[in-house]
């Protein structure tokens, strides 16, 4: 048997801060029909997709600022996407920096239908950086400071071939990201990620480690999709992946300029982790992990 | 700066049941001679090193269940372990199935120091396997049969140059295993296995790939210590591994038998990950994780 989801990781190169949203939807549009022509079901983009990686500039006008964020979506900058997506019969999932009606703001994810219909939201949630201005850094990393920590926790929806869910970059390297999804019966998770190569004093990473690990651990699917090359100076890795719920990476970008890669992910290929090794009723022991929830920081040993 | 621990992995070949705790016992000390001889401050030997993998068979005399138990630890049979570790200055670990004075039974690990001294015990969460008897399989695994449920949590234990925990062989596929100990600053993960290489109807599996998510996600050593070879017909695997908080391996075995694995492990290579992008006071958010320990089983999506 198998349930055979064709996804299209649809990787972009850099996104300057001159460039309009108009140019960035045409790049997207481009990434969504050859996408279609290969019978992918639905094509994945990176996070903050629309305009330059602007947490790495600290500003003070708000008007500076607010010209990142979407206040509506579609909106008529992005319909032509959502039009697309109708028209081709293509899913596609979505990163972008969100103003709500109240006022709050979120970097968030959707998902959206071959119908182009938004049936998933996701609003991310272990933001990285810093809250202040620390000018000693080659760039900024300011999400703590244009976010607000996602309210959504992760939630999972079917609507695309499967039970699909949502991440954003810096919540790969956490495992409880995943677990959440996994507890929920995830088979394929999406995410978007705009990662500088170095980042000192945070030392440099391995960026498929977390996103196998998190794939194997939960029996699932793992599309990764980066925002890559030399955006405003600063350099972003690419690589973006496919993971088998092996564990395996089974498709890979390898330039750092928009790129599309194409994989058949047999959603089947999650039972065998789901009821054997990690079938979790059977398995799972939460009255031995509280500390994950009783406790944010770090402690002490005990003895 | 740096801290050096310098450790021994302490790989153990086949156990055969004619295999008395005496000749078991005296590979343990010829081990951590070795080690010793290395420098090394501690020696980490497998999971239920002193007999063979009991788990493997049904058995229904309580008196042949018993004979693989200890109802004591050191005991007659394990002095020889203490008094070298005393001897030659050289703390362990260590893996055995314990029985209480009240008659339960755990799948148990300690931590001993220099000074052949107790100083922390952990009793294995994560029981894989199945209770009953399942003919059709090539070999039993009735962990869930012969053991309780560890009921201490993970812990973490100063004593031996730093912060160190334990876990044991199929807690090293569950991610809140490492976190429980990140949450109380570990900074050396040791754990010990017996894991058969083929399972089925569990698929096989990346043993390597946990352990280095494990030790990046928290900042932490880890040390995977298998007892391997071919035991009472039953092919398990070697691989005992040194991972650095990187997640790179940096030691490695690479026979089935009875290997020592030395590192020079430098504690304080975990600090730029525990101030850094892993500060986990600054950036995880419990609220959002409440399904971690609320929900033990994997439940629909819920759209």
């Amino acid at each position: 048997m198998s349930r055979i989801v064709t996804v299209g990781a649809a990787q972009m190169g850099a996104i300057q801060r001159a460039h309009s949203r108009r140019e960035v939807v045409s790049r997207m549009v481009e990434l969504m029909r050859e996408a279609a022509s290969h019978r992918c079901d639905l094509v994945v983009f990176p996070e903050l997709t629309l305009t330059t990686f602007f947490p790495r500039w600290w500003m003070e006008s708000q008007e500076e600022i607010d010209s990142f964020y979407e206040r509506e979506m579609p909106s008529n900058e992005t319909a032509p996407l959502f039009n697309e997506s109708a028209r081709l019969g293509i899913g596609f999932s979505l990163g972008y920096a969100e103003l709500t009606p109240e006022g709050q703001r979120f970097n968030t994810a959707i998902l959206v239908n071959k119908s182009a219909e938004i049936v998933g939201k996701y609003r991310k949630i272990h933001l990285p950086g810093h809250a202040g201005h620390e000018p000693w850094r080659a760039f900024q990393h300011l999400e703590k400071r244009y976010f607000e920590v996602g309210d959504l926790s992760w939630g999972v929806w079917n609507g695309l071939g499967g039970p699909m869910g949502m991440m954003i970059c810096n919540d790969r390297r956490w495992p409880e990201s995943y677990r959440v999804m996994g507890l929920q019966s995830v088979e394929m998770i999406l995410l978007g990620y705009n990662t500088p190569r170095h980042n000192p004093p945070a030392p440099d990473h391995d960026n498929q480690l977390v996103m196998q690990a998190g794939a194997y651990q939960n029996g699932t699917w793992v599309v990764g999709v980066a925002k890559c090359g030399v955006e405003e100076g600063c350099e972003m890795i690419g690589g973006s992946s496919i993971i088998a719920p092996t564990g395996e990476v089974i498709g890979q970008a390898l330039t750092q300029e928009d790129e599309l890669v194409v994989a058949r992910c047999d959603l089947d290929l999650t039972k065998s982790y789901k009821t054997t090794i990690f079938n979790f009723d059977m398995h799972r022991q939460p009255d031995q992990y509280r500390r994950i929830v009783e406790q944010r920081g770090a402690v002490s040993p005990q003895g």
